[in-house]
């Protein structure tokens, strides 16, 4: 890269993307995010992206409102649809879950790859993980792949460019211990961070849900406790 | 096809994507449909969209607020920049214009995607077309081919379907004239339909912007003169 390249970091306020975050930093870019209120159940992630975005001096933060939970489908749009709960890790089943969010990263990526495009950003991360996940489809490295190609096809921005569009995913081949390990060597303050499907009141964690109970098991397996949690 | 698969429309209220719609019913699908508030300069192709909806029956006709806007850099979302206007179709320059979106059939496919999963629908139509267009590198077939891919990748419909999700582009390849032609033996009123970036006052084309110049040169090549023009 050369310096003060531009990168989009798609934020959710989760520890995945707070890493990601701290990852893009660290490799020089300059820093702009995108999260989104798509209709999710709760709007404390999205305090903690802004809070996390101030916090890394980014450069401009979009929030879009696209209302994913207009066509229905999933748990996490739908609150008469109940986010599944385990004692632990391993009650999490092998299926694609009811917190599933139809097209969601493509949604997603689309929004940023267009926000990109505004600020001539060709650098676009996301936090996706192909180990600890819920089973996802588009978390994986083929959707991912797949989705660079055509970005490098959909724009005036890619098609103008000598430099392809990148779709960056630097956690995507670690566990959420792996991470967790990488984000603390960057500094990054996981007290910021919520993942959690369904928190109480005031953004309290669940400690219950596929989410919480996959960052538990990271922080256990690094003998730490979830500042989240605290 | 099987009798009673579903299709996804996306239907901006122009000449195109009308034609499209009776293109998908003339085959058999069982019609859906889906439009955008992304910030254009005007609503009244948003009138025509859901007047046509009515009219072809279409079974569920969603109309998505997303404010591709927000970013700034076209014509067609801010109204501080001029739509560019010309005398006939000859003055359209070979560039991409300034009426270009970022990556607005990215976004709208990709929300077409997560509409078609809820409802069980694996055909998408779009009524792009790479001649007489205006150069914009989302209406190629390669584009549209690289995010078919992706799409067959990306949700737990496609991954989980035994057959796959498929792009329709059933004008990609026709001139103006000749998708007038196909819509007319199909019943279209073109009336109904409006395709101007910028019309006057209760949805007058304004005959000078691309669209417009596009449109009656299709038309003209009929002996026809365009219905919205009247």
């Amino acid at each position: 890269m050369s310096k003060n390249d531009k990168a989009v970091i798609l934020l959710s306020g989760g520890l995945d993307s707070a890493t990601c975050l701290a990852i893009a930093q660290s490799e020089g870019y300059e820093l702009n995010a995108i999260s989104f209120r798509y209709g999710q159940r709760h709007g404390y992630e999205l305090e903690r992206a802004k809070a996390l975005a101030e916090k890394f001096g980014v450069q401009d933060h979009q929030v879009i409102d696209i209302d994913l939970g207009q066509f229905g489908g999933s748990a996490l749009t739908d609150s008469s649809l109940d986010v599944p709960k385990n004692e632990n890790v391993d009650d999490i089943g092998d299926s694609i879950p009811i917190t599933y969010v139809p097209a969601r990263n493509t949604v997603f990526l689309s929004l940023a790859l267009a926000f990109g495009e505004t600020i001539s950003a060709r650098d676009l991360f996301i936090g996706v993980n192909a180990l600890d996940y819920s089973g996802y489809p588009d978390c994986r490295r083929e959707y991912i792949d797949s989705f660079e190609k055509m970005a490098n096809l959909a724009t005036k921005f890619s098609v103008e460019s000598t430099k392809p569009i990148r779709i960056h995913t630097p956690l995507i081949d670690l566990t959420k211990a792996e991470i967790i390990q990488r984000g603390l060597g960057l500094g990054v303050d996981y007290g910021m961070t919520l993942s959690c499907y369904d928190p109480r009141e005031g953004g309290v964690p669940c400690g219950h849900c596929d989410a919480c109970l996959l960052r538990l098991k990271g922080f256990r397996e690094n003998r730490l406790s979830d500042p989240s949690m605290r």
